[in-house]
């Protein structure tokens, strides 16, 4: 069986100024993504594609990613209701990060510890071992109950 | 010699809900970054630090990242003048990734080939086999000239 099938990656002038669609893999054939709401420009995940992903994001125009954990495809918000409607996709310069511009449908939240953004922490600038113990929570509510909507599935943190 | 120090990865509470920078580098020693635009909302660039990175980031208040093909730390800006003064610096959940909100100085471009934001294309959404061949730029015009920045010096994009 094989993948959905993107451009060749032939010259830097190519990757950089052509119109050809050829994402860069990494050694895990996963490219990261950045997930901002379309609506405010904040910065709701970071997040990783397979090619299998990245097809189907743009077939569906729906946020498909890669789960690292789960080691599968992983169609965002089919457990939580809070799926991710794609307004606009970019890619970079290099082809090596997708950036998605997105529309969240329900409460808004992206985050499965419940905050709106996964970035609900601040590091305060300056001093690096003041920093280390000094995280500044940005967001002071959650916006869902996480036990509540994923029950006793394992979360994905990895330590 | 030893490196910055950074917080004990103890537990997922701990991670997710805790104070305690605590941030998770990659098999390469690297953590990805999300740089926008503080005024603007807009992703300006994805990129990686290492942990001297991201304490000479905390330290100066200018972003510093590391180049993978140069295999070096990188203070952005350090060639073409274009640092990038950071407002606000954010870890995700998990604490796999960083968000850098800065305001750019001069120009206020980020991107190496010449545009303001390296998120310059976008990718045609509904078609797979159609969107490979037609990427859509959304810039039109350079913010400055690269050969004139930069030189004889190598470009980043890797093949």
């Amino acid at each position: 069986m094989s993948g959905p099938t993107f451009g060749p990656r032939i010259s830097i002038e190519q990757v950089e100024e052509g119109k050809t669609l050829a994402p860069k893999f990494d050694s895990n054939g996963l490219i990261p993504v950045v997930t901002t709401a379309a609506e405010t420009g904040e910065l709701l995940m970071h997040g990783y594609m397979n090619a299998e992903a990245l097809a189907k994001t743009i077939e569906t125009s729906e946020a498909h990613y890669y789960s690292r954990s789960r080691k599968a495809i992983w169609h965002k918000g089919a457990t939580s209701g809070l799926t991710q409607k794609v307004v606009e996709m970019l890619i970079d310069d290099d082809q090596d990060a997708v950036w998605l511009r997105v529309s969240v449908a329900g409460s808004g939240a992206s985050c499965h510890v419940g905050y709106r953004s996964c970035f609900y922490r601040s590091i305060p600038m300056g001093d690096v071992a003041a920093a280390v113990e000094n995280l500044k929570f940005e967001e002071s509510e959650k916006t869902f109950d996480p036990v509540a909507v994923y029950g006793d599935a394992p979360n994905p943190t990895q330590l």
